[in-house]
Formats: C-alpha cells, sequence, structure tokens
C-alpha cells in the first residue's frame, strides 16, 4: 500500500476537496428550466478571472489545445499571416496547430530558456506596413521551460505601429495562477484549460475573446464547428449550450471560482510567487540553476531546473515517481534529460512545497547528484518563514 | 429539500455508483511510466463495445458533436460529397456541421418519425457510378423522435452497388445500449459520446475508424488538429495522448467498461428492449402513440410520446420537472411542443422505468391529458413481470 | 448491473448527495483550536431539532440501543421502577435493554398495532402514591408496526397525578419526521439515532436530557463510562468531546441540520405526512390493512401492511429485492411473515413513494396476492396530486 | 484558499482515497438477504489482523473508550480486582473507565515515558496466590508518550505465576501497525478502533476476545446490553448484527483489510517502524529527546518529542497548524507543553514523514527553538535513502 501519489508535474494540479466534492454528483438535464440559473453567473464571474468585463468567455469541452484551435479558426482565415516566437514545447506547438490549420505562421525562434521577443516582435510589426500580419501569438507562461513572457510589452509594440493584429494568448498555465489582464493589456484572445490554476481535472478549454476578436469571426474562413462561437454566443445568452457540455466540471468551476474569489486574484497571485520564490531559493541552494534564462522569465507555475550533463534528469523524475512516490514533470524535446520540472501552482501551500523539494533532493542524490540533503528544504523553509503575511502571524499570534 | 431529480432525459444518463467513485480520485500525471498500464487495456477494451477488431477507437475531451466533427474532417476534404437523410434534430445538426466543414452534402429528407430511407439511398448510390459520393451518413438512433435506423441496410445498400463510400453512423445514443457491430456492418467512422450508454458524464467523445477510414485520412484535406486521428494513432500506441486527456472521465470509462462486461453486452441490449418495451405498453395504455411511425424504427433506448394537439408537451415536461422533480425531455425543433421524450437508456431496471411513467401519469393529468392514472404503470408492470429473466426468477425462487 | 437498490426499509434512510459530500472529507483533528467553532453551533443546531431549549442534547458514537442505554444508565439505578409499555419489536428490546441494567421494569403488554395505553398508565401512575415509579418509558413510533403514540397525553397523564417520575421517549424513527416537542411536552429524556429522519448513515446516538434529567444523573448510580452525560457537559461546553467523536458523521449532521432548516421543521413533518398518506391510500386500493389498529396510530414515517393468512409477507419482502432490487422491511418477531413494511421517512418525495409502491405491488403479485396492477399507484398519484402544496403548484405554473 | 490540513496527529489518520471512496455510498439494509455474504468473511478476515484463530472479534459502533468498556464489563464484574499501571493519559483513562464500573484497580504508577513494568507485574502476580487479581490490564502502546510496552513479557510473567487473570490489553494505536499476536500471546481482551492503523474514520470499536474470555463472559455480572458480546455472538453467527451497524465504517474496514492484506501484515510493520525510525533520527538530529525513557519503549505509531523548558510545545502544535496547515498532537494532562507529538501512522510514505519534519522544523523555529532548518529532514532523507527497500530499489531501476 502505497499512500497518494505527490503530484508536482505542472499540470493537472491537485483538485481542492472542495472542488472535488462539488463534481461527485448525478447527472442533471442541461436543458432543463432552471440550468441557466446556474450557468449565466457562472460564466460572468469566469470573465473576472480573464479580468475582462468587455469580451466573452467561451467554456468547451476539450484540452487547451482545443481552446488554441477554437481561438485562431474562429478569428483566421486560411493563409492568414501569423507572426509567434517558438521557445519550448508548447509555444511549438501552438505554431503547428496554425500550420495544420493553413496559417502562414511566421517564426521567431529564440533560445529555450528565453521569453517573447519583444524587440523583435516590435520591429517585424513596424515593418509590417501593409498590416499583413492577422495576429501575434504570445505564450504567456512556456510550461516546458518555466518561462514567463511580458504580454503587456507586446501590447505596447502593437500599440507603438499602431498595428491591428490580432493579440492572441496562451495563458494555459498562466491564468487564475499569474497576474493577467485581458482588457488592460487588450488581448484578444486568451486560452485557458480546467487543470491549472483553475485546478479542476483536464476537460475544458476556455477562450476569452475581445469585442475586437468576436467582430474578426464573422469575416474569418475557417472551418470550424465544435469551437465555433456563433453557435456559443446564440445559446450562452441563454444559459444554454449548443450541445451536451460537461456539467460536472462546470460544477466544478463554480466551486474553484468561489475558491479563488475567497481567497482574492491577487492574493492567489501573491501566494504563488511567494511559493514559486521558495523553490528557487532552494534550487539555488543546491547550486543548480533554472532553465529560465533570466530572472525577469522566471515562472511563479512552474520551474525547470538544469542537471549537470553528468546525470540524466529523466533518471530524477523516474526514481522520485517509482521510489517515492513524488511526480515531477520531465523535460520535453530540445530539453528532454537535461531539466526536470516543478509544478508550483494551483492548489498548493508551503508544506505541499516543501514536499515537493524533500523528495526531489532524495531523488536527485539517488540519480548520483551531489546536493546536500535537507539544503533546498532550508533555504525554503527560511523564506517561507520570513515571509509569512500579516494574516497568518496573526492568527498564528 | 427535495429528493435527487429523477433523471429520465436521453443523455446525460445516470451515472453508476461505482462509475462515481472511479471518477473520484485525485488527478495523476498522464506522462507517468505507468500511465500506459492503464490506457492500453482501456482502449483495447472500449474496442469491443463498438464490436471492432480490425478498427481503432479514439478517445477525445469532448462531445459527441466532437465526434462528428473529428470523423468527417479526418477523412474527407472540402468538396466533398456526401449523402445524408435527415429526420429530426440531430441528422439535422450533423448534416449542418458537415456543410460548415465545406462538404456538399446531399440531403434527402423524410418525414421525423421515419428512419434512414434506405432504398433511397440504394437508388442514388448505385446511379453514382463515377462515384461522387464520398461518405453516407447513418444516425443510427435519432435521439429526438425515438427511432433508430437499419445499419446493416445500408451497409447493405452500398454494398449491392459496390459503392466504396465511407459509412459513418452517429452511434452517440445507441452504442453500447442497442446492438451496434462495426466490424460486421463494415462501418468506417462510427460516433459515441460518453454521457448515453457509457453511463457517465459528458466530456468524452469516442470515434470508431475502420482500417479504410484510416487509409482515407491519409489524404484528407481538411484542416484538423484537435480532432486528428494521425497524433493520436502515434502517441496511443505507447499509452499516452497527444494533449491532456480527461483522466478522470478516462478512469469512469474503465469502471464503465467493466460494469458491461460483468453484465454482458447481449445483456445490456436485452436489458434496454425489455425496459423499453415496458415503455411502449405504457404508451399504449395511455392510448397514445410514439413519434416513430414504424416499430422498426422503435428505439430502446428514447420514446418520443405524441399528445394530442390540445396540450402542449413542454407543459407536460415542466409540470414534471417543477412539480415532482422528474426530468423528461422536451420536444426538440419541428415536434417541439408535440411530443415528450423518455429516456431509458444507460444504468437502468425495471422500477425506474415505473418511477418515469408513474410521474409522466401525474404530470399529463396535470396538463390536461385524460389518461388512466396507474394505467401505463400497470402495463409496464405486467410485462415486467411476465418477462423476469429465468435469472431473476431463479434468484427470487 | 442492476441498478441502485430503491431503499425502503424503514430506516437506514437515504443519504441526500448534500449529506454525503459533506461527509466525504479528510480526517481532521478532533482536539483543533478551530474545531469547537464547528462543534459548539452545530449542538446548538441540534437542539431545535428536538425543540428543546432548556436541555442538552448529547451526541455519541453509537446507535439507537446505544442511546437508549445512555438514557437510562445516566439516570437511573440498578433496582429502580420503570413503567413501559409493549407493542412491538423495538418497545420490547428498550424493557429488554432496561432489565439487563438492572431495572425492574413494569411492563404493560398491549395488542400488536396499538400504541402506549395512556389510560392504563394513567391509573397506573394515579395509583403509585409513593412515587416507586422513578421513570415512565414511551416509545413514541414503533418501527416494527407503524405505530405512532400520544407522549403529549402521558405527560398529561403524569401531571394528572403530579408524578415525578422521568418521561423517557424513544423517538428514533420519529425525530426529525414526526412532530416532536420536547420542551413543551416536558419529555425528560429523548433517543434519536442519526440513520432515520436525521438522513446520515447509523453510527450516532443522540439523546437529549432535561435539566430535571440532567439533576437526576448526578444521583444515579448504574455504572456508565462510554456513555456518561457528565464527561460529555464537561468537554461539550468547549467544543470538544470525551473521547474521538465520528467526526465524519458531525460532519454530515451539519448538512443535515441545514437541509431541515432550509425546509422548515414544519414542512418536514407534513410532508412525511402527506407521502405516507399516499401509501396509506395505495394499501386501501390494495383491499390491505394497515397493522396500525386505528387510524390515531398511523405513523407518518413506516407502514406496516399486514397480509393474508394465504401469503408469507417474507416472500414478498425477498421477491421485491432480488427479483426488482426493492429493499421492504420484514415483519419482527411477533409480525414476523404477517407484515412487510415500507419506510417512508426522511430523504422522500412523491415519486420515491411511487417507486416503492410499483415495486410492492409487483412482488405481492409474484407471491400471489391479487392486487390489481398499478391501483396503489393510482391512488397515491391522485393523492398527491390533489394535495400538491401551492409553492408547487405556484413553481409549476 | 489553503490547501488541505496535513494530518499527524496520532488518530484520526488519513484515510486511504480507495477507503473514502468505500465509504461514499448509498445506503443498504442490514437486514438484506445477501447482507451476510459481506459480513462473514469480514470478521473473518479482521481476525487475520489480530493474528487470532481461536478468538472471536467483535465490530461495535462507537470508539476505542467503547471497546475499553466492552472489554470489562463483559467479562468482571463489581468488585473485581484488576492490575494495571499508569504511565500516560491513556493508560490513566482506562484505569479511570474500569473504577466507574465498580472495579477494583491496583494501579502501579510509573514514569511517564516509561511502559508497563513487567517486572513489578510478575512479583505482584507472583503473590496473588489466591487470584484475586480477576485480570490484568497492558497498554501495548501509549499514545500519550510515544511509549510501546511488551505484551509478550505480561503473558511471560503471568505464565510463571500460572495465573489465571485475563490478560486485557488497548492495542488502539498499535492494532493493524505495531506487529500484535493475539493469540501467540495468549491475549485474552484485545481492543481497537478504527481511526488509527485501520485508516478509517472514528466510529468503530474492535475487540478481541479469546476463548477463555467468553468463557468469562458468561458469568460476569457487570449490567451491560449495547455493548454485550452475546447478542453479538447470536447474530454475528449468520452474518447479521443485534441493531442497526455503521455500514459505512463496515465497508471502509473492507477497503482496509483488502489494502493491509495487499502490502502483507509483516510489510505494515516493517513500514511503520522504517518511517518511525526516520522521525527519530530527525529527533535526534534536533538536538532534543523523546518522551520514551528507553529505545526499547520506542513506538513506532507515534513520536511525543520533548521541548527545553524555555519553550512552550503547545505554541509549536498551534504555531504549526495555524501558520502551516500541520496538525500535531499536543500534550496531554502530565506532559502538556512539554511535548509535542508526531503522529506516524496508518496511510503513510516517507515524502508524508518529511512534510511533517520540514513542518515541524518551521514551527519549532518560529516558536523559538534553535534547530537547524532542514536537520531532521536531512536525517530522515539519508535513513529512508539507505532503507529503501529491495522492491522500491528495483521498481526504480
Amino acid at each position: 500500500m502505497s499512500a497518494r501519489t505527490a503530484l508536482f508535474v505542472p499540470g493537472p494540479t491537485n483538485v481542492p476537496d472542495a472542488v472535488r466534492r462539488a463534481m461527485d454528483i448525478p447527472m442533471e438535464d442541461h436543458r432543463a428550466p432552471d440550468f441557466p440559473d446556474f450557468v449565466l453567473p457562472l460564466l460572468q464571474d469566469l470573465k473576472r478571472v480573464f479580468k475582462t468585463r468587455s469580451g466573452q468567455v467561451f467554456v468547451f469541452p476539450g484540452s487547451g489545445t482545443g481552446g488554441w484551435e477554437a481561438a485562431i479558426t474562429n478569428t483566421l482565415s486560411p493563409g492568414d499571416k501569423v507572426l509567434a516566437a517558438r521557445f519550448g514545447q508548447f509555444s511549438h506547438l501552438w505554431i503547428d496547430l496554425c500550420q495544420r490549420h493553413g496559417l502562414d505562421v511566421e517564426v521567431i525562434d529564440v533560445a529555450w530558456g528565453e521569453g517573447t521577443p519583444v524587440e523583435r516582435f516590435a520591429e517585424r510589426l513596424a515593418k509590417d506596413a501593409s498590416h499583413a500580419i492577422k495576429a501575434v501569438l504570445v505564450c504567456h507562461n512556456e510550461t516546458a521551460t518555466g518561462v514567463t513572457s511580458d504580454v503587456a510589452a507586446v501590447r505596447r509594440a502593437l500599440d507603438a505601429s499602431e498595428h491591428p493584429a490580432l493579440l492572441c494568448v496562451d495563458g494555459v498555465s498562466s491564468i487564475a495562477s499569474i497576474d493577467f489582464r485581458m482588457d488592460e493589456w487588450a488581448v484578444d484572445l486568451a486560452v485557458a484549460g480546467s487543470q491549472k490554476g483553475f485546478m479542476l481535472p483536464a476537460g475544458l478549454a476556455m477562450v476569452g475573446a475581445s469585442p475586437k476578436a468576436l467582430e474578426a469571426a464573422k469575416a474569418a474562413t475557417s472551418h470550424r464547428c465544435y469551437f465555433d462561437f456563433a453557435d456559443m454566443i446564440r445559446t450562452n445568452k441563454d444559459g444554454y449550450f449548443p450541445y451536451t457540455p460537461a456539467t460536472t466540471l462546470l460544477r466544478g468551476l463554480r466551486a474553484s471560482l468561489d475558491l479563488l474569489e475567497a481567497e482574492g486574484l491577487e492574493n492567489v497571485f501573491a501566494r504563488h510567487r511567494r511559493l514559486a520564490e521558495g523553490v528557487r531559493k532552494a534550487v539555488a541552494a543546491w547550486g543548480l540553476s533554472l532553465c529560465a534564462a533570466h530572472p525577469r522569465w522566471h515562472s511563479d507555475t512552474v520551474s525547470a531546473v538544469c542537471v549537470p550533463e553528468s546525470v540524466d534528469a529523466n533518471e530524477i523524475v523516474g526514481l522520485a515517481y517509482r521510489r517515492y512516490g513524488l511526480s515531477l514533470g520531465v523535460g520535453l524535446s530540445k530539453v528532454a534529460g537535461k531539466v526536470f520540472r516543478i509544478g508550483h501552482l494551483g492548489h498548493l501551500n508551503e508544506l505541499m512545497v516543501l514536499t515537493a523539494l524533500a523528495g526531489s533532493e532524495m531523488a536527485m542524490r539517488d540519480a548520483g547528484l551531489a546536493v546536500a540533503p535537507g539544503s533546498g528544504v532550508a533555504a525554503a523553509q527560511e523564506h517561507f518563514r520570513e515571509t509569512a503575511t500579516p494574516r497568518a502571524r496573526a492568527a498564528a499570534a
């Protein structure tokens, strides 16, 4: 009998008990007359997490990948030019998806460990006087490398050129965990998934669309039906869906939004930052470095830890899983074997982070890495003690 | 405090406790080294429910509509001609989806209440010497009217003309409840959803593809990525998925397959037939008729009951829901207000059917319909008593 | 695969989903500093269900039998004389328990089907000038026969003689379902269990004690420790318990009290009465009679249905269970084989009652009883339709 | 939103997900004809955990305290002399319970931190030529001080004097976690609770009784009914209970026994020992000592850690709970404020122990104790790494 696996992949994340209970329900009729009493406030409250008032957020049964597809097929047409940077597995995959839908993606490759190259985007946009570029893609948080990009800066670059391209953001591993401001940054399309900061099982793709994106949807000729915004707009307004929604996940989303609201979004972000900082202190204490090449790119939801060439990071992940029941993330694609990843997002507190660090230390030592036992734990402990919130201090007084 | 709503819409259906428990789990890493130990047998066993050995079944996070989309975008190209019949809301919607994906659908409209017009299909196929028709769509069980079509007969029509068109079947409300034989009928694409006979919440689209369909996929140029078979084929073979799967639903699917296996698929079909026959006896006892125009079209998973013009069927459904906590299905589109629907599929036994009938009787009387109280219940009771299985009789001896 | 058994024994009763979810929680420390924030309001609110302000309600891990034991061992001493009537299995068992604790029980046997013989109690008490009788036991609702006794009348009998005996009431199958007024009737000890009107699993014994009972506890010499009131009084006042409490059931009790409060206790009683009346209409329509010998004894929580001598009631119960998945109550002891029992308490609505009736009809017919199919269902349906509450009517309008 | 409290009190313990799911079920009829199919093997398998073939194990709705009461009221009579040692809060409470049931307890007080004084017991028994002592009480694992006593040695002492006294053992925090051999040690009464090694919520008292104890029960005159063995014997043999059992906990017990069986009892004991040793290494690394005065008394289920006089142990526990969501055990009675307790029993692995240690370190430092950050964690980590089982090593290879 082994205890429950300790889950520290960067998604799916741990589901709070309250959310789990909210989903453990009998089935219900999604066409019932009182179903809208549930749906309408849900969709409204969801907008707050995207920080949008003017936009609309659509919820599809699907995964984040489905969200990417919804965002571009609703607003672009085959042949449209799109500007994107590739610096990790997930920025790569979105580009791939665009290409498979017939878009003409202009790819800027940058080193894995860096983020969106804002200056190069700015240059490129400035040169695009004919506005051939119809959309700019930004991966807000590259889950493969633990890199957070500066979306606001991309918006500034667009504005500097008065460029009308749609600003499309992959917020799958940022929204609800890292500050994201759809309206303030004039993001046109924002994609999220249920299994990250929303603390739900995988199964919901959420896409925020600005009025400009909705206008673009009217002219876009990409074929679409399952992910069509128009069907959602027509039915959502009355509290229904164009086809059977994933009601258990929607009920869970209600509980998730309630938890986020109760803690306060800004507190949620601060908690992620503080816990992530504990992980970073530990990595430093281990004498290791992050894949993220500069502190300005440090992700508050996932840390990709580089290991010396002498060691296979996959072995660390395997040992952690098999020997200690600790689920860490492997390195993907270009950084396979070179990094292991600690997910630190969603339903998380100090003790959980320390658990991940303690287990990582054992697995690293088992794999032959000479980190000092307890060193990372100690560094994180002291960080957590020094930064305990006044509320926690008061409560504990 | 009202008791749990009695759910008798034709999907989502009641989730067995064992399935519900199987889904109430902590999250897990879908890239874990032992995840394939779970996935590989699951996908294998799922094929048995589709009754295919030569085909492959794909499981997407999505709904049945997503399954329709997957089936056609993977195997057809914009401009391809498709033959389909429209005789209810769901056969209509699939046609609509095809059109939105740029297919050229030749629609044969037949009366709602009838099924796939096999003779007309046969004639049309026979005339299509150039094989312009690339696919034939069949809605195996039209949920809107309670009509089951004869898929085997469509196959015979294709064979009679030696026509190479793909045979695409919507089995959303038939597979796992009504006999469906993918290999024997040489069905090329079979679409199912989790929330019907599989007794799960909505959220999984399942698509069976024959070797011929998989071959067609290589040439089909419809844009696709989220629902792409190729990514699934590449990753499923090792027990993984191209993106985060809906693991809780997959765990539930495991429990569902185990239940279906334990009962035996043929017994599951027989149970559905026997329970449906009880409903039909009740409808007759009420002096009412079914929307299905002929017994050969009687659906064993849903009955659409026609009400006299003097009464609004929607009012019956509303009264049942609000006054007695009974969830029935409304009539959709052309038959709105003219029929109410009793779903009788999935996790169901005699007592549950009687509950639906007893509640329907009250609601019909409340709405002014002069059915005799208890009449339908009595007819069904006697049917159930007379047809109690030998096993039940023995157990009760 | 058979569907969930339909549970219509007179306890355990069906647990509402909200209560079930409230119990599906991680364990917690019952000595935690914030545990009293949960316990103190819980115990306070529980008193409202007993309708007591002056008394105290104790909650023990245990069953109703434990509650009987707590009530008498805390307040009486070996050799004490107790007056009780025996008219069913549960009144019998409480007498037996008293005897095993060394009490001198004066038993008045009355026919099973009758209730507490108030006049004979009154006579006996009037004659007891020396007040040798220390306690009077009343089984408020005899679950074996479906008989509700008049507790208020027993109080009047005591008052008429100015008799100081403690009034001890078994309210296991009445409290929270049938009107019970601890303070108004000056009940000194009131015993309840979790698995009846409180809609919880078995596992909690609840005992209400009046100030007079608590005073008597100081002098009572019966040995006791596990069920000792004094330890509870000492610890409950701060929100704790003398030993590890059954926290999951306490969390469920919180949800149960919230449901009772939301519906309103008087509405709960009215609902039970209305649903019970539906059962009684059905029994009459079947041409059968209740074990309860007079309408004034009709229980609103359980009906014991007499069957003709030609039929074995146990066979009906067995057939219902094995053939249709319907759980009815067998006759116990003296009425074994002569009655079957339908429990109609707790989390229940009209459809659920009709389910029980429909299944009973089939089982009775299977057992050879010539009740007309649908007859009982029809009688209950019409009763439910005629007595639909204005709120239900309005909601359904 | 805080994450789930990390529970490290010495009971209730963490409930495995499989057990939790097994209890999340609809209610059932405990008089159903197939209920014995569940009960009979359950009671049989439970005996294996007590390591008894000749004895019988009774399961009562109740807590461990109820188990104590059952053990002595069934087998002893008021005035009977009983020998017991007091060296912690729980050994104290059992003595208190005996006294309240009229037994004449001869108490040997030893220092808290020591265990059962076997030599003094041996002396006393040797002197008791008249066999006035009817029972000897042994607290196998004193939860208040983290002390495990040597039950086999007490048996040897009894045998050495050929003394017929019953050997009564409180195994509440040992059985299913620490080796306990009812038959081999000729234990006559063994008391366990559900919320410790059985990994269930509180609510079940389990009492093993030897044939000799059952024989004694026939003559014992202590009043009893709720906890009467005889009623259990009469009904258990057919798979039933004398009153409504706590069926959800029984279903959970089935899952718990299955987990224990799957791991293997001896492996369960070895796991507890190894994890406990990790805690002890940590305590040593902190420069602190255990309450248990000698290694032979070290408990493998709970460690009571002594803190210097300058610090209030309660403050550490309070800080851990309020600031970090870590539930530790406070010191009770004589050792209040002097020790804090880490429960390490039940559903537990290395990472969970490290979590408790990491949190304890932070709380100790917050309270002003100068333990080195990470020091205890490091000591335990290295112990766990060095003692990883061959199976774990192989699995991870």
